[in-house]
Parts: C-alpha cells; sequence; structure tokens
C-alpha cells in the first residue's frame, strides 16, 4: 500500500504516517510572507496570538513582490513596517524590492526545496511543487499560527494525478499542459487535493512552476511535480540540493482520480474571460486583437518562458498600437536573460522591462488596464478586474503564443510567426 | 553686437532678427506632449479652441512616461484615450510605454535638433538644450495653443552665461557643476532667462542633459549648450546630425550676467531637502545614512550615468538595508547598458531595473517613499513630498556620488569606494 507525493510529505511533517482524510498538526518546514498581506499577520501574530517572536527565524522567509517598488504612499508605509519588522525579528531570509516574486526566489535560493511543507501567504504557493514541495497558500491567521509555533493543522488531501503521454508539439508547452487540465476537470476539479503532475520528468524548474502555480487555479491545495527527471537533475545539480530518498512516486499510492493528457495532440490552449477553466483550442478562438501582450508572473515570467518568448521575437518587431511588457519573475531570471542575450532581443523586438516581481499579476501597478482593452498574458488568472478596470478582456496562454500575438497583434499560434 | 543662442533660435522662429526683452509670435518646430498632461490640453485644444486638428501632424511628439506602464485605472484611461487620440490625429511620432522619457527619445530619435523652438508640456523641456535647442515647458493653454497654430507668444529672455573653466577632478562631473550653480545663484537665480552654459565642450549629450534639465531648477526660460566640442561632434556623427551653420557663440552677445565655476576645485555637491539650490560640499554634509538610492530621471538616468555608477559598483554589493533602483531614461539607455555590461554589473550589486520612463521621480509609482525614508535621487528635484511621502528626505547629487552611497549606505564620495 504505497503512499501519495502529498501523504509521504505530510507523514513526515506529521512525525507519524499518515493518510488522505486524516486531520493532522504538522511541522512547517518554512513560512513564507509577502509585502501585501504581512500587516494583518504581523497584527494577528503579536496583538491576537501574543507571540513576541517567530518560532523558528531561520525558517521564515520574507518577500517584497506585491506591489515593489512600492506604487504609492501606503505601500511604502507597509514596506517600511514589514523591514522593520524583520530587522526586530532577526529574519534570516529577506529579499526586498527587485528580487522577484517570492517563489522562484525561494527556488532560487535553495530554500524550497524536496520534501518539504511549505506554506505561504500568497496563493500560488503551490509553486514549490516545482521541486517537489508541498506549498499551500493560507490566509493571515492561519499564517500568523504558524510563524507563532512553527506547526500548522490540516487535513491531509486526496490526490489528483495528471498523467501526460506523449511529447509537446513545437510551440506547446506546460501552460498548455495546465489549461488543458483546467478545460478537462474545471476550477473546482481538484478542491482541496494535491496535484500530482506524472510524465513530465523532460520539464525545466520553470516549466514545472508553471504547473504548480497552475495547480490551485483548480483548486488544488497542493500540486506537486516528483523531483525527478532531466528537468529536476539540472536544477538539483546546479543548486547543490539532493532529493531526500523516502519521497518517489510509490506503487499502490491511491489516487482520487487520474486524468490524462495526450502531449502528441495538444495545440495551445487559450483561457478566455473570464474565467481559468474558460479554455479554448486556439485553432477554435477565431481572430482576438489584442492591445497588450504581458509576460511575466510566477506561473510564466521565468528565465525559460522570455527565451521562448525571445526565440520567437528575435529579429522581428511588436506590431504597431500593440505594447509588450515584459515582467521577470525574479531578478536571477533578469540577470540570465541579460547574460544569454534574450533581453537585448526582447528590446530590441520593442519590449518594456518591468521590475521582477509580480508586477500588473494583481492589478495595483505596472501595467494596470484601462476598459475595453484586450490583454494577453501569460500569468495565472484572469477573472474580471484582475489587471484593472473590470471592463478589459484577459486571456491566458503560452510566452510562445504570447510572442506570436505581441508580432502580429491578434492571438496567434507561434508557427504562424515562425513558419 | 552679436546675438545670444537664444536670440539667434528665436530670431530665426520669429522670421526676423529680435532681441532680448522684445515680445514677439515664434513658430514653434516641434511640440512634446506627454501622458499626465494630455487630457487637459487635448480638451482645451478641441473644445475651448475650437481646433480640429493638430497644425502639423510631423511636428507633434506624444510619448507615455510620466506613469508608465500604468499604475491605475485611471492612468490606463487616460494613456487609452491619448492613444485614440493619436490615431485620430494620424500623429506620426508617438512614443508608447517603455520607450523613455520624452526628452532623451526625442533627441535619440532626432527629433530634437540644434536651432529648433521646442515646446514641451513637461517642466524639464528645457532638455532638449542639450543638443542646442531651445527648449522649453509651457502649461496646458499655451501647449494647445501652439497644437492649434503652430505659433507661440513669449518673450526673448536675457540670457546668463555660465563659465565653467579648467577639469573636472575624478568623481566630479555635470551634476555637480549644476548644483553649483544652484548654489551660487539660487532657485531665482536666472528666472524667465536663457541660461547658456560655456566650457563644457567635453561632456557628452547625456551629460548636457544634466545641465540643460538642471537649468529649469535655476529658473530658467530654457537652458542651451552651445551644440560644438567633442560630446556633440559624437552625437551628431552618430545621428547623421548637422548643426545649423547661423547658430553659434556670437562676439559681443549680451549676458546680463556671467557666473563662473572652477572646475579644477569643485567637488561634489549635494542638494539637501527640500530645495533644489539648498546644496552643500559633500565634505561639509556629514555622515546621512539613506534608506534608498535612486539612479534615473532625464537629469541623471542616461547611458553615461548608469556605466559611471556601475564602474563604481562593479564587483561590489549594495549595503544591506539600502535599496538601489536604477530606472533607465529610455529603452535605448537600457539597450546600451545591456550590450555593454552595464545592466549586468548593477544587477550583480543588487539593484532592482524599472521601466524606461520618469519612474517615481514624481512620486507616482516605481519607488514611492514612505515617512521618514531617506533617498538619495539623481534626478532634479528634492521638493517636500516630491517621490511620495512630505515626510520622506531626498538629497541630490550625480550618480557616481550614487552608485558610492549605495555600496556604503551612507552619502559618499566615489573615492570611498574606489581607493
Amino acid at each position: 500500500m504505497g503512499q501519495t507525493l502529498a501523504e509521504q510529505i505530510l507523514s513526515r511533517a506529521a512525525g507519524r504516517p499518515v493518510s488522505a482524510g486524516e486531520n493532522i498538526v504538522a511541522r512547517v518546514d518554512l513560512a513564507m510572507m509577502h509585502d501585501s498581506i504581512s500587516p494583518s499577520i504581523i497584527k494577528i501574530l503579536h496583538q491576537e496570538l501574543g507571540a513576541e517572536q517567530v518560532w523558528d527565524r531561520d525558517r521564515v522567509a520574507v518577500v517584497v513582490d506585491h506591489v515593489a517598488p512600492a506604487a504609492t504612499i501606503q505601500n511604502a508605509e507597509h514596506q517600511l513596517a514589514l523591514r522593520r519588522w524583520v530587522r526586530q525579528q532577526q529574519i534570516t531570509h529577506f529579499f526586498d524590492v527587485g528580487r522577484g516574486i517570492s517563489h522562484p526566489v525561494l527556488v532560487e535560493e535553495g530554500l524550497a526545496r524536496p520534501g518539504m511543507l511549505i506554506l505561504g501567504s500568497d496563493s500560488h504557493s503551490t509553486a514549490y511543487g516545482a521541486v517537489g514541495a508541498f506549498g499551500a497558500g493560507m490566509g493571515s491567521t492561519d499564517m500568523a499560527l504558524a510563524l507563532a509555533t512553527g506547526q500548522t493543522w490540516l487535513r491531509v488531501p486526496e490526490t489528483v494525478r495528471i498523467l501526460a503521454r506523449g511529447r509537446f508539439r513545437p510551440g506547446v508547452g506546460a501552460k498548455d499542459l495546465g489549461l488543458r487540465v483546467a478545460r478537462l476537470i474545471g476550477a473546482d476539479g481538484a478542491t482541496y487535493q494535491s496535484v500530482e503532475w506524472h510524465g513530465v520528468e523532460e520539464l525545466s524548474v520553470g516549466e514545472r512552476m508553471t504547473l504548480a502555480t497552475l495547480s490551485i487555479e483548480i483548486g488544488g491545495k497542493a500540486g506537486i511535480i516528483p523531483p525527478t527527471g532531466p528537468g529536476w537533475e539540472e536544477h538539483a545539480a546546479r543548486r547543490g540540493i539532493i532529493a531526500p530518498s523516502w519521497l518517489c512516486v510509490e506503487e499502490g499510492a491511491r489516487y482520487s482520480r487520474t486524468v490524462e493528457v495526450d502531449l502528441d495532440t495538444l495545440e495551445p490552449q487559450i483561457s478566455v474571460p473570464h474565467f481559468v477553466d474558460n479554455v479554448r483550442d486556439l485553432s477554435e478562438l477565431g481572430r482576438v486583437e489584442v492591445d497588450v501582450v504581458y509576460i511575466g508572473t510566477c506561473t510564466n515570467g521565468h528565465a525559460n518562458d522570455m527565451a521562448a518568448a525571445a526565440r520567437i521575437l528575435k529579429g522581428r518587431k511588436v506590431a504597431r498600437g500593440v505594447r509588450l511588457l515584459v515582467v521577470p519573475a525574479s531578478s536571477e531570471a533578469l540577470q540570465q536573460a541579460t547574460a544569454d542575450g534574450t533581453l537585448a532581443t526582447l528590446l530590441e523586438a520593442g519590449a518594456a522591462i518591468g521590475t521582477p516581481g509580480c508586477g500588473a499579476c494583481i492589478g495595483r501597478h505596472m501595467g494596470v488596464l484601462a476598459p475595453g482593452e484586450v490583454c494577453l498574458f501569460t500569468g495565472n488568472r484572469n477573472f474580471r478586474g484582475r489587471m484593472g478596470s473590470p471592463e478589459a478582456q484577459i486571456y491566458l496562454a503560452s510566452p510562445e503564443v504570447a510572442a506570436a500575438t505581441a508580432v502580429l497583434g491578434y492571438i496567434a499560434h507561434p508557427a504562424e510567426v515562425m513558419r
């Protein structure tokens, strides 16, 4: 009788073998807190829970990413208060404006590792599944409790297994797989379940984060990619990380459901306003002209995403009347893009670069949309009003589709540009 | 009896020889309008003046730079309306989000050239003096009148001559000269005068723009650097621009005043809160610790400015507890910095990069300051509340001082780092 990856990780965190459906108290390996939620977390921690110190200053990571650099005096005040708190608490891992989005940053810094239980104040904290961790987003009260005690209470989730078969065709990738799954099972298809992604061994950690972050968009409590395969090995070798031997896909693990996706026939998937699971094949979309193409976020703002876009934009120009915004997910991704020529290609094509971080993903600065504007977005949510005006239209797609769309001015298959 | 540069340019624009003190009607060579003022200009143009079209769609340049990318839905709406107006008016020269600050952009594009009369909706439109143009900032009504008629009314200004002698010492440059002059003659020392900068032939066009933009900070109507010398020749050769033969420093031109500055003894100048002309020698400043170092703006966000900062930051790190924000003045400056290794150096040191444009210079996004924060700023204004909270402190200095300050955490001479 095997365990799912979630059961394995939570068994270790609980200090005893646990299985789906059990309520457990688990030890938290890492707690991540970001700028915009921090005021309420800190208030609950000290005023409501009466805790003077976080339970372990080495196991708390604080990141200024949501509105970074500050766009208003209020943002600036919150961030200043957060910096003072970080100093007062002697938090070891603090990443200020410009370092990037919490999730890739903690992966790059080697803080997020396989087998960990990681709680984050951001809903896309499922991201840590990219490196085989159980990552879950939590609200202020749960975060404050974890910061005070180093523990959390949760029910061990059932697991949905996603089984990808075959190989991606050119111009098709992880984002299309993620959106395809959203289309197949819906936004509530994995509610409070762990989403385990199989058959994606080739994918890099950046691409795995695309899948891990999209896991919350189908309701997942966590989204985990097994830390095996060439994509993982490259990351592990570069960062000097070894996955724990107890963490592996086990025969006989029980899945609530298995969803199969045939990559051989998968074409680019487009999520149409105003829901992530409102997905169509690109070929059935019709002509959709856009005002803005936005490449970024923890879902698709990684070095590999920018490089994929640059391969299509190389020697081409952004269409007249279209803005291309590129907001790297992290400073390391931007450094990589600077070093390998990706940034030069993007700038030459006419892209505007933003400070590494969450950018306009939450509509609070750096590319807010006006009423009536249409945006092709590589992010993870296209809810009404997400990026600014509720009268704007957001389509979700891959960086490759984004690049082709920037060149042509309408949502397009990369092959339309590359042929 | 010679003419000042301002008199020469305005004589040509008026179609007859004119001299200081005369009220004239002059032909406008180029009118620049930017995002945040455009709604009121467009309204006056059409509704109050009843003009249907701008006088010459090839002589109007529109730039989205002040809050770019949009930080609020209102910004986004104004920018959308501006884009529609640009299309409807068939404006030839439109530069959208990410291209950069109007002033360097129009210079880079070869639209701003020697001998021109250029009006801009931004107060730092004196910037065009960097290429030997008479550039002046104007309010909405004057801009709308110029757009409607291609003409403007003005009084030919007197001219203050700044005469720099000697050579800059290491770590001292154009910004220090500009601030020194502000210190010598005060914020109203050249009110409604043309400021003519002599003895700066060696300076690049980027460095000349530092002087030209600071000219408004001493009250100047314009600030003109003669288009001669090695710094000019390099620009002229690269852009294929020839200065008109009628434009030259003439013997016997009448200056209201000559202000001499001895570069040989000039040390870094620091403008202390909350006025630009509240300037001290760095050596008399005492220890001032900073929270933020901000390199950018039309005054000091050029490729040469970033490169100067990078020379000091090379192999060094931004001090713990200090944020270094670098916002390139234009996409071309960013491309240059990407190509020559400057950007890689800045990122390696720990800088956060912002979208080319005005950034936080006007406190509306991209690094707004919190109450109590201290900022070392390479920009042109340190007025109370300029970059956010009125309780923040802004010190103005050169990019070299900015870089040294970022490394040490307190306002410092570059030699403190480089020795």
